[in-house]
Parts: C-alpha cells; sequence; structure tokens
C-alpha cells in the first residue's frame, strides 16, 4: 500500500522532486522479454518536455531518461526497471522569495499543513515535473502492451482550451501530431495560438480538457467492483496535477439522456459483437467491450501567473504574490502524454491482472 | 489487491450477488471502540432501501443488515467486521428470459465475455444491489469518523435530473430530506417529480448528478501522489453502478476558467487560513485544504427501460430486448446514500492514514 | 492492505470470532469455472472438525459451511466467494471467569492492550476456531489448483510430537489417513497416543512439528524479492495461531551443513532437471524448481492447560488462573489440514501471479 | 501489490540487480521531518560491506549510498525516499563462464524457467548484493523509529556456525562489537575464525544462526490475523538470500515442550506487566508483550564453492562447474546487519500501522 505507487501488477512508485538530484519511477511486474532501451522511452518525454515552443514552459530540462534497472541485452528481465530522470536545470533562485509564502491554488499550504516541512524549490514533489516519471513508466507499458495485445493504440489530444472546445466534425487524426496542442481540428489549433498567446502575454493562463482514446483493446478487461477499469482510469487520471474532473464516454453529460437515448445497441459482426453507438465509452460494468475506450479530463488553469493574489505567510501574515517563475499558461497541452502514459499503465496492468485471474478470454459469443 | 476491496487501512470487500443468499461487506481496519449497533447501520440503509416510492424499484427488500462479527458489548474490537444482508425478495423467474440475451447498457454481455459464466439473475454481482454493501460500510465508517474527527458532516444531494438543473440560489439544507429526490432546491423537486413521472409511465429512464459534500474536515488528509484524497474519491465514485463521470470543485468547468479566476485567494481566519472561494474543492495537490470537500459524480439512465433494443444472444444471434423487471426510472436517486456512504469511507481511510503515518498535524500556521 | 487478508491474487479475508454467530473467508479473485459445492468444502472442515477422537477438543461444532456468494450452477463465477461457517455450540459460560484475568500464552493480554477491549468469550478473534475459515479457503484453493495444475498434491503430516521424532524410515504416505494423528510413520503413532494420552489426562499439553509437502507443483512459481515462494509460504504458517517455527527444506538445520554437503547438483532427466538431493525443499531465490515443496512448522504446546499459572488481571492485580474450556492437549494435530489449506492458497496465488506476469514458462531447458 | 516490496505503511521497493549501474531502496510512507542524513544510513552500509576481512567477499564496493529523494535541509519530508548505491566493481568477466551452466544451491535455473531471460553478472537480481538496499532502509527506519518509540534498541548477533553453537551463559553485549562474526560470545569467536579459515582455506563454506533482538518495543503492536508482528518478521527475514529456517522466542524448539513449561506466567512489574520468562519471544497472538522481540533465522551455506560440482547447461546438457567468484566462507555474517535491517522496518511499518488504527494504546493495566 504504497502512497506514491498505482496499478496491481504493473506497479509504479514514483519518486523525487522538482529540484532533488533526480526523479523516476521504479517499475515493479513489467513481463519479461519486452524489447526496449532508452531511447524508447525518450520518444515519449520528448514529447512533454517543456521548452519546446512558445506555450510552454521555457524551463529546459534535457530530460534524459536513465535505465538503471530490470533490462539486459535489450530486454526487460521481468525484476524491477528503475527509470531515472537527473534534475540539471534547477535554478532554485527563482524560488527563493515562496519559501514562507503559499501560492494560491498550488499545493503549498496543504503540504505544509501536512508534513510541517516543504520542500519549497519548484514545487517539490507537488511540482508537475513528477509526470515525467509516469511517461517514462508509461513508456516502457505501452512496449509491454506490444507483447499482449498488438492491436492497442493510445492517442491523447486536447479538445477544448478554456471555454473554446473543438469541433468533432473537423476531427482528424493525421492532424495530432502536426500543432502544438495536440488537437485533431486545425481550425481550433489556429484559433487557440491567438487566443493562448494573448493570455501568455498577460501573465495569465487557462485550463483544457484532453480526451484519451484506447483503440484495440479485447473485451474482457477490468475487475469489479473496486478494480474496474474505469475506477482505475478515473484514479489514474485524476492523481495528475490539476486534474479536476474525469469523463468515461458520455461522461457528465451521460446525466442528461434517457436510457433510450443512452442504450448502445447491439449488432453480431464479423469478428464478434458491433454497437450502434458507444455512449459508454468502451466499458460496460467495469469492463471492457472491445470498443474503444474514450476518456477525458479537465486540467485546470496553472495557478503561477503573474497576476497580484492574495495570501498568508507561515506565521500567519496577509500578505501579496506574484508567481514569477517560468510557467506554461497552459499545462492541459502537456498533460496530453502524461494521459496518455496513465491509459497504458491502467491498460497494461488490466491485461496482466485479467491474464493471471482468467487465462485467456472464456466466454466466446457466437 | 483484493479487486472487491476498496481503502488502504479502513478496507472494505464487498460480496455477494443480487440474486444469492446474502450479500454484504467484510470490514476490515476498523478502529476500536465504535458505539455501534445495527440500527445505526439500518438508518442509513432504510435511506437506500428501494419501494419507498413511485419513483424508485418496486423491488421490496427489507435490506436488513446483521452485525456477524467485530463486535462486542456494542463497540468495534478493531477485528473484521462483517455486515451481512440476506436476499429476501428474489423472485428470479422475472429473469430467466435474459439468460441467454445481452441487455444493451448491462454488463451482460461483457461479464459474459470476461468470465464465460454469469449469474444472469438479476445482474448477478454487477447489479446496483451491491451499494447496499457499501451503505453498509460507510454508515460504519459514519460512527468511526465522529471519534476522530467529531465535526465531519457529510451531506449528499442530487443536483441535475436529465438536463434540468437546480438553481443553486434556491439552495437549502434543510429541505433535502423533505422531498424524494434528497434536493436542496424545493423548486426543483416540483419539477422534477412531474418530468420523471412522465418518463416512468413511457418505460423510459433519465440521468442525473449528485453531489457530495464533507464540512469540517481537517487540513491535510490526502497523500500524494497515488493516494491523493481527490484520487480516491474519483475511484470511489466512478466504481459505483453507473457512474461515468466525477468532478473535485469546480470540475469539468475549471477548464474554462483563467488562473485569475480560478486561484481561490488565502486570508487569516480566526481558526486558520480562510478562502475567498472554492473553485478547488477542498483538496489541494491531493491534500484537504479544511474547506469543504466537493465531489460530483454523473449516473447514467438506467438501461432497463421497456423499450424495445436490439441485442444478441450468447450464441451470436440478433435479436430484441424489453427488460421487464422492476427497476428505478431515475437511479440517480439512490445513488446519493451511497456516494455519501463512500465519502464516508474515504474520509476515515484517510483520517487513519494521516494518523498512521505523521501523527497529529505538524504544520501550525500563524 | 487489508491486515486480516492474506495472498496477492487470490486473496482471502477471514473475519469472526470463535463465539460470535459466524466466521468465514471471503475469497477474492478465484478464477472463474472452478467446479465446487459445499460438500467438497465439508471434506477439508470435516478433517479439521474437533471432537473426533479424544486426541482433541470435545467441542462439538458441526462446522457447516455455506456458500453465499461466488458461486453460480455449481461453478466459480470469478466473483467473490463468501465462505461462511455458523457457530452453534458457543457455550459461553465456560469463559466467564477469564473475563478479566490474562490467560498466560494466550493473546488475551495483548489484545487488551492493543484494542481496549476483547471479546474474551473463547479467545474470540485469536481464537484457533479462525483456522476453519483458512481451511474452508483451501478447499477451494484445491480445486483451482486442479484446473490450472492437476498434478499437484498438498498433504501434510507431524513428524514430531513433544521430543519424540519420527523415524523417516518408516514413512508410508499411505499410514498419514490411518491414524489420529495424519502421521506417516505408525510406530510413532502408536508411540504418541500413549504418550499423549497421559498428557492429557494430567491436564497438560504439547507441541508438534507438522510438514506439508507439495508434488508436482511445476518450476517457475515465486516472485522475487518480497512475493518468494518461501517468503510467502514463511508467513502463511507462521500467521497460523501458535505456530513459532518455519522451515523449508532443510530448514534451520542448514546452518549446519557445508556448501559442498548443501548443493543438490542438477541432472538432465527425461522430463526436464532433475537434482540429486533437496536440501533446498523445492526453491531456489524464492522460485520453483519442480521438485517437492518441503515446509515444516512448529506448534506449541495449547497454553490452556489444566494446571494453576500465575497471572495478573485487568486492574493489574496478581492472581492465578486454570484454563477449565474444552481444549485439545496437542493442537498440532489439528494444524495438519490447516498447514494444507495454507499451502494450498499460496501455491494458487502463485500460479495466478505468475500467469499474469508472464504468461506461460519462457524458458525451456534442452 | 509490489513484488519487490515490504511493509504496509513503510513500504520498501528495492530494485537492482549485482552487475548493473545501480541499485537500491525506494521507501514510501516515511514520517515527515525525521533527520537523516547520508553518512547516518552509511554506518549500517560498512557494517555489511564485503571486504573487510578474509571472512568476507572480497569484492570491494564502496556501497556509498546517496539519498536522491524526500529529504530537505536534514529532514525526511514525508514523500518517497530514494537511496541508491552506485555498482562501481563490477568486474563482470568473473561470470562469464556460468552464462549457459546453471550453479547448483543458486537460482540460477529458476530465474531461467520463470523469465526465459537472467542476468548472468553476479547472479543478477537474485545476489545478495540486493540486501544492501535493505540496510539503507534500514538505517532510514532506526532513524524514524526514535521519533516515535525512542527506547526501541534493534541488535542482531550469530549464535551459531555449522554445528558449533555459542554458549548462552558467555552471553555479552558488549562482545558483539568486538569480533568479526558479531557474536555476543567471545569464546566462539575464537573457535569459530579457526574453523573458518579452514573451511575457507579449503574452498567450502558452511551455514549459520543468527538472532535478532528488539529491546524497548511497546506491548501492542501486530495486526491479526495476517499482518502478525511474527507473521511480517517471518516473511521479512525468510525474503532475505540464503534463508531456509525462521523462528520466534522458542521457535522449532517450541514443539518439545509441554504446555506448563511454556507458559511465560505474568506479574505485575512497576511500570506494567512482567513475565517469568519470554518462551513467547516477545509476541503472543501477532502482538507486541513488551518483552524483547527475538527472532532467529538460519542461513545456509554459500553455494558458491571450490569444489566441483555436476549440473547443466541451458541446452540440457550435463556438465561439471567450479564457482570462482569472490564469495563469502559464511554468508550467515553479513547476514546480521541485514537482519537487523528487516527488523527495524517491520518494528516501524507496526509502529505506524498501531498508530493509524487505533491511535495512542488503549488497553491500559492497572
Amino acid at each position: 500500500m504504497s502512497m506514491n505507487s498505482f496499478g496491481h501488477l504493473f506497479r509504479v512508485t514514483t519518486w523525487g522532486e522538482s529540484h532533488g538530484p533526480a526523479l523516476g519511477a521504479t517499475v515493479d511486474g513489467c513481463p519479461p522479454g519486452v524489447e526496449i532501451d532508452e531511447a524508447m522511452i525518450q520518444h515519449w518525454l520528448d514529447k512533454r518536455k517543456p521548452g519546446q515552443n512558445k506555450f510552454t514552459t521555457q524551463r529546459r530540462e534535457p530530460d534524459q531518461v536513465k535505465i538503471l534497472s530490470g533490462v539486459f541485452e535489450g530486454q526487460t528481465t521481468g525484476t524491477p526497471v528503475q527509470l531515472m530522470i537527473e534534475n540539471t536545470d534547477q535554478r532554485s533562485k527563482d524560488y527563493g522569495d515562496i519559501m514562507d509564502k503559499f501560492r494560491p491554488g498550488h499545493a503549498d499550504i496543504t503540504y505544509w499543513q501536512k508534513y510541517g516541512i516543504r520542500d519549497y524549490r519548484g514545487g517539490g514533489r507537488s511540482s508537475a515535473r513528477e509526470t515525467a516519471s509516469r511517461v517514462a513508466a508509461g513508456g516502457l507499458a505501452r512496449e509491454a502492451i506490444k507483447q499482449i495485445a498488438p492491436n492497442v493504440q493510445i492517442t491523447g489530444y486536447m479538445v477544448q482550451m478554456g471555454p473554446r472546445r473543438i469541433d468533432r466534425s473537423n476531427f482528424d487524426w493525421s492532424q495530432i501530431e502536426q500543432n502544438p496542442f495536440w488537437t485533431p481540428d486545425a481550425t481550433a489549433a489556429e484559433d487557440w495560438a491567438t487566443y493562448l498567446d494573448e493570455l501568455r502575454k498577460s501573465g495569465n493562463s487557462v485550463g483544457a480538457v484532453v480526451e484519451v482514446v484506447a483503440r484495440g483493446v479485447p473485451a474482457g478487461l477490468g475487475a469489479p467492483i473496486y478494480a474496474k477499469l474505469d475506477t482505475d482510469l478515473a484514479a489514474a487520471m485524476m492523481s495528475i496535477n490539476a486534474v479536476k474532473g474525469v469523463e468515461i464516454g458520455e461522461g457528465m453529460a451521460a446525466a442528461e439522456l434517457t436510457g433510450e437515448a443512452n442504450a448502445d445497441e447491439i449488432f453480431m459482426g464479423q469478428d464478434g459483437p458491433q454497437y450502434s453507438s458507444n455512449h459508454a465509452g468502451g466499458i460496460l460494468g467495469g469492463i471492457s467491450t472491445g470498443q474503444d475506450i474514450v476518456v477525458r479530463f479537465a486540467v485546470k488553469p496553472t495557478s503561477s501567473i503573474l497576476t497580484t493574489r492574495k495570501t498568508i505567510t507561515k506565521s500567519g501574515e496577509e500578505t501579496e504574490i506574484i508567481t514569477k517563475g517560468r510557467h506554461d499558461p497552459c499545462v492541459g497541452i502537456r498533460a496530453v502524454p502524461v494521459g496518455e502514459a496513465m491509459m497504458a499503465c491502467v491498460i497494461l496492468d488490466h491485461l496482466l491482472l485479467h491474464r493471471g485471474q482468467i487465462g485467456e478470454n472464456r466466454g466466446r459469443i457466437g
């Protein structure tokens, strides 16, 4: 029952602070024989890496991952894989002035109230920098999934920035890699560029909604009642910094539907059951249906903004604060690869869990 | 790593099917010396009990809880508490005709695909009847919380039925117990009664949004990174049958805010920090701030409706189905006490976890 | 992290006290499709049942198991199996006089010191009666093992009573079921009968050593470093009431050997590796070799004896006590089926764990 | 459920191989505010360090620990502590010739059979080098214990080498640090020096028994039924490489006692209950009594010896092997600090667990 771990059989424990010597992920339970090297993991870290364009923090970390254990001659051995990322650009001086002040919207005050001590440099353990460890673990999970369920494809993208949503009729998978927002709607990408540039210049920030889809997931994954696939996905996504809401399929909008409208009718296709729609987001009773798994989560606006906000000090005095560090005007952007990584970890974990309890799928249809 | 358990130290394992001999909750880790008897737990089960009015299923289960262990002379002993509810009105014949057909929107097909066997009577393990076990465990959790944090108050209520939301300006705590929908908006209650009656008569159903608030929760509860208070709440609520979305504080709407609008500014009150607002829903960095903990979740419309829907059989033949059983037109109503129970379990669990790792709060302010 | 649970994927949570309404085991993670009924479990409970001969406690519990969930039409469904045993012969009056006195060697004093409350009737939760729940769970585990590794055979037997050890040259598997001590040495059985009868008449008791062997376990089970097969077996056996030592293979005697004497040399047999000896007890590096898994554990003498012993009361006054209840002169006898049950649970758990992480064995030899 | 983790609330995950870049321990759940630095942990690593005298392996690792996270300005922050030890003297060439042969008594063959891949260099993950990570974690645990139960003292020592046991009448705590065997019997130390020197020269090895005592542990630690203090200690010790048996108090010898002889009678002392003896090893019903916690474990002789032994290759051919590496003639010696570390981790874990569930001790006596 590690508080910094997630997963049942594929179990990831992340460690490290924003401005300590290093951070990383201790990954236990990875199947043996997965072909992996540092470059394959680095690929995903580079996607999350800060400083790539003007829309993400200018902190320039190379975020170079090192595999310290669990891999031998290019393959996982089945023993724990240690993925370490050393912190190189720590510029701690930026944070000295917030040593005694609590930044509104940050975890400064709650860490203090809980622990009575906090590494205030860059948010310490509560920094979004922790998500680099998740992306590294997710990179490994993706390769392991290939071994067991090679058809699985996991893709994340932004569907909303501030109040501006994409137009689903513009949805184009090939656009996702073509713009700095990982959005499938090229028109939205242009619009957001202007919108965010303005916010950035004014020292303000904005929230976003990210959607992550897993295609090709076999039916039967998930385990009632408290290890449901959607339960684990909700936990995985909500654990990402700044996330305030998680939806599966129709999500909150399911409340507005009637039972008639919401029913995904079932037909018989060539390779098994087919559905008239996917309101369920690919999960019924916590178990995958074989349809696309669809998860969405809302990321709140970065709390580090250039506007003066009222706050208090450790000694309880009222004061004001401006957060000057190097920050993202829309952290939702960099949450895309993080959401993908969490999806990969959850899917792999459930592939292993299912194989453990059941062996292979038992319930054939037709 | 039980798949049917939740909680870290206060650990609840539920068991049982809709139409088996009994169902219940095995509760481990409860503090000793909590005064409890069956009537105190029954109180909450009665709130969830079906057949109370025309808006809930007409299945008439007495849902009588028995304490089989862990309580001695009116107090918990610190050993596992077994809470059993016998099934008495099992009328299995209602379900015989769905033995081979998969009801759309239900877990029939996924249970079959996963396990190759399913107790089809009333949905078996995937029936919402499982939530009675949670309510029983939550009743115990409430009493244990009193011992440690006596100011905690947990209240759930409906804030939306179908597309009809409450008017927050009508919010009145005292109204919640006065209407069959557990809503704080008396006007909405009247409106919903008419609306739902119509749906019910037409054999249709509708979704809902439930909000659960915990007041008086001390600052400092929660444990980064994967046992965050909001992570555990998201998992707890998403694990409830038919839930498709979970929100903390602003929830999905946080995406629309700017950093300036979203910042909950901090002041110094008489008893500690005060905030200008509660966009965060009482949680920063996964740890409670001392403000109200605010969680919302969306419940999809009951999939059991009287409209004919297309589906397939176990042997893969296409067919149609009408679900005739005794069902709720809006299961969201009975989800209110379930959401409260999950909140109670999570809060108690984190009170224990916090006490375990930290002892007492260390970070004084002022 | 339930304190009353064991197992990773096949997870057993026991609950209940000696003199409450019932006790049982909540079993999560059982594979689906295992053929099981109450009689098959009852078979093992009857083996452990008290009152069968003059060498075991005269408490006459029918120990009748009921399956309350997780089984449908004679097969497990993959959901939690609740195994309940109602307490019928509770004769609580026997224990009234020990309400305030702590019996030496019993958990009375420590339960009181920990919890500040204890169900003193028959030892409450600390009664050896709890092991009935384990035997029930073990009965289910045995059937599930057949599905995955049909060659596995689990057999327990006594190898020592007090200072009297069996003569290994008399070892005869067929004798085990022929005497009240489950010993493979018919001569020892006769000797022990006289010895124990005398002890029983004098109101004294004696310890024992039980050995449990699992034959036909495939190579490759176990998971370093802290879920090693021997680690889990040590925990499983040490958790049994009154057990004070656990050995694998050579056990404590391994200390006396030289490396030369201890080496199990390896040869190539027709069906894979063969060994010149089995000092290792079938486990190397925490992983099964395919040889017999051999575990031994020492059970201390029953602490409930008719001799007057010095003790204190809850209020700290010195006093004396005689434990009059109905007790076993050698609880080691009834520990045999309990040890078998724990072996079965551990083996099944590791079969599932292995299948989860690895799929099927990967490392062929030859 | 990490397979490479132990502990409930104070949770240690070890990672790394003998000849990879590094190994270490990811420690989650440590209380905040524990004063710690690398030197304090190094103290214990130095005790275990190889190459200190002719009785331990001549591999010369500096075994220098680095704290990579979780400590800020000399105190733990309550977030994960990463303790890393880089491998510097890897001399892999020593192991090239065993790439395809399985060393008898080692985990070579079982790792291969399980995973189908193994890092054969120095035993990879199954090397006793892994225990350095435990010692590092134990060093941290010792400091954390001081914060909660400052009277706890944990001391390990050898009580048997091969067939030669110490004379308990020579027991002198102050001798333990005075000889290379950590034994309290100075006479035994002299005897063992001669004995082991001879074995070493002949290329042979021998087993040992290590005893670890925790003094000053408060009554009430431990949690029935499967998180008993003795259960967790048995698992902790059995998980150490080469351990084949674990005993609590009387251990296996308890089998030989009568109930009369085994009863630890209870008296009332000035500070609470006192006992006439400690056959129980400080634990009753899985819960500490306040007496010394006494654990013993047997370490088998090193399997790496200079005698030729028969074995097979990966392709199933019969062959012979001599293990030439740099090895300990009696690994039991270096197991002493490892056993202490495991004791420290278990005691701390149970201090936190107890505080979590109970708060403070509830059951006063007198």
